[in-house]
């Protein structure tokens, strides 16, 4: 199952070091809308800053992908290198002027090897076809331990569309994403301003709201490309299907998210930390990553250890409206603190924190907004201190 | 070397596990002028908040400290608890209303075991002068390695006097303090307010510029005690002596402050931070911030690895004004990126993180204010991963 119209391929390029694909290409057939959110970061990319130029258009046809080099802390050379990316792939492709857009994602400060990748550029675009969207996947890996796919199908009228996405992770994940590569493809026509909002919103709630370890990269990008070959009506804000449509995305986007938590750098757990009851849902994200940040938090939950002390912590110094005396905390359907107190739950809480996927849930009981935050827990070492501090 | 007219004494309460001094007393002959910095976690143990309450006063005779209960997140009873303590060891001084600061730190959410601790307040007292002031420094410790201790001896004119502090660290060390219990005593007579001033400042740029793993702890205190003993007139600041003390003072911060960073759990190097030509010293210190509390930064650190690319993005995200062309890094003495760009001279750099104190020098270049942020390395596993992610 994969989106109408679009066409795969990897090869070798000994970025780094030899024996794996290390550059892809994602190409829509027809022209493709498209959208994006990179980095906020003040130290960009060259990749991104040549993309944030070219998504201004609204459009696009490819993807360039290189993983083993982030392309990032390169100066001017980083820029040539990235434009020559682009310029030929489009030249292989032989269409008019097609707008191709570049991703880099490894190590930082070394220039790209173009005289390895160059050679590669004439068989990526000739295997065209020769990949699918699961070899992508695996080809822009870099610390991640397993290939990030997430797919929905969804009715448009009579018609079957597909939303695919793919991502990396694993390293320098953090509020505001990521070393963090994402790709979403879709047949579904949608209206480009439409489908530039929907994005934004659902990386507001998903990709912006992972953490692993408070790192935030030079080169996070999410792009989206939705060519219109399922031939719909073009949705729009205003259409039946638009409600659907965004909720589909929104899923991709959030399921993806979990993936990239749950295979954060030395994870075992993935966790959810769900804050509600604030005055507002920017004091719940605030607290919320205050406490998925938090390393003692996080060692205590790869120790088994239902330390609701450390949350009480993390939330007090985030610096959001909270009263010590109001707060509830839950670790899955324990209540393990309430109203600032001990409930004398510690044990079994520690039972629930045996699983893979942790819920902790904290009710500042001061107002209605909430937040999710995604994050996995820590291991080992710096970690064993830690997780042994109480036991 | 100690100031004089102070005395101590430790006893065992088995307040978390049997086999240790759990329990201090700190006692001044005369009552002493006091001054006190507290965390400002909105979340403070009960001891902070009676000793926020009393310090007010500027003066005080006595400091009692437990380990092993931090007495936070215990409601009225932890209020109740530390309000009997101090005035426990009152009732058991006999001396008119003698004002007894208490301090806890350990365990967050358990109740103090008053039943262990009341019956050994007598001893406590009545053993006064048969402890050191090296044997406080280790009853505190919680996770710590090592006591720490640092004195100065301080000219007031033809008498010699002493300024000595202990601390306590290890985990939950972060901006604005830690579980960071901290002690100065001196016998040199100092005005109150000079004494409190001067005291702010030291914290600001010491205790206040340590971060181990970005958490902060519901615990923190930092006491001064000058009671005079030593007879010179009392120092104000506008006193020839005043910027002697003021200096031997910010010294024994920034010492005790090293120490903690370099006992940091896990750390297995000491690492100072240093932002320069920052257009502000709030931009430098969040700059410094920023990179201290990488832990790509950290791992890379401990792994040998001069990867001056995870600096930058750090930098980056700190969201302080900079210019990635601009900018200069330094290990040790050796530059590894020039205007943002590689020097070449990673390996030359790597040799330099292989000591056990490492200095990080970067200069923003489009400024002139700088500060320094203590921390340390990050050993193992998360750790593992990061540090062999590029070799």
């Amino acid at each position: 199952m994969i989106p109408k119209g679009f066409l795969f391929s990897t090869v070798e390029a000994t970025i780094k070091k030899p024996g794996r694909k290390d550059l892809s290409l994602i190409y829509s057939q027809v022209e493709a809308y498209m959208a994006g959110a990179f980095t906020t970061n003040k130290v960009k990319a060259s990749p991104v800053k040549l993309d944030m130029r070219k998504i201004k258009s609204g459009k696009g046809r490819a993807v360039i992908v290189n993983s083993g080099n982030a392309n990032a802390c390169t100066g001017t050379k980083g820029m040539e290198d990235a434009v020559e990316m682009s310029e030929l792939v489009a030249n292989s492709l032989k269409s008019e002027r097609p707008l191709v857009y570049v991703c880099s994602t490894g190590v930082i400060g070394t220039p790209l090897p173009m005289d390895r990748i160059r050679p590669k550029i004439t068989e990526l675009v000739n295997n065209l076809g020769e990949s699918s969207l699961e070899d992508v996947a695996a080809a822009i890996m870099t610390t991640d331990t397993f290939p990030k796919v997430i797919k929905r199908r969804l009715k448009i009228g009579h018609k079957m569309g597909v939303i695919a996405g793919i991502c990396k992770g694993a390293g320098m994940i953090s509020p505001r994403m990521a070393t963090m590569l994402c790709f979403i493809l879709t047949d579904i026509a949608v209206d480009q301003e439409t489908l530039n909002k929907t994005l934004h919103e659902a990386v507001k709630r998903s990709f912006n709201r992972i953490t692993i370890d408070g790192d935030m990269s030079t080169n996070d990008t999410v792009l989206i490309m939705a060519n219109g070959m399922l031939g719909n009506p073009r949705i729009t804000a205003k259409s039946e299907s638009y409600v659907a449509f965004k909720k589909s995305l929104n899923e991709v986007t959030y399921e993806l998210s979990k993936l990239i938590a749950q295979d954060g750098e030395g994870a075992t757990k993935l966790v959810e930390i769900e804050v509600k009851g604030a005055r507002r849902e920017t004091d719940a994200e605030k607290a919320a990553f205050s406490v998925a940040n938090s390393n003692l938090v996080k060692t205590a939950i790869y120790g088994n250890d239902a330390n609701w002390g450390r949350i009480m912590a993390a939330l007090g110094y985030s610096g959001v409206d909270l009263r010590e005396d109001k707060t509830d905390i839950y670790f899955g359907k324990i209540k393990v603190a309430g109203k600032g107190l001990t409930t004398g739950r510690d044990e079994e809480a520690g039972e629930v924190l045996r699983g893979k996927y942790i819920k902790i849930v904290i009710d500042l009981n001061i107002g209605k907004s909430s937040a999710k935050v995604l994050t996995c827990d820590m291991s080992e070492e710096y970690i064993r201190v830690n997780a042994a501090y109480r036991t």
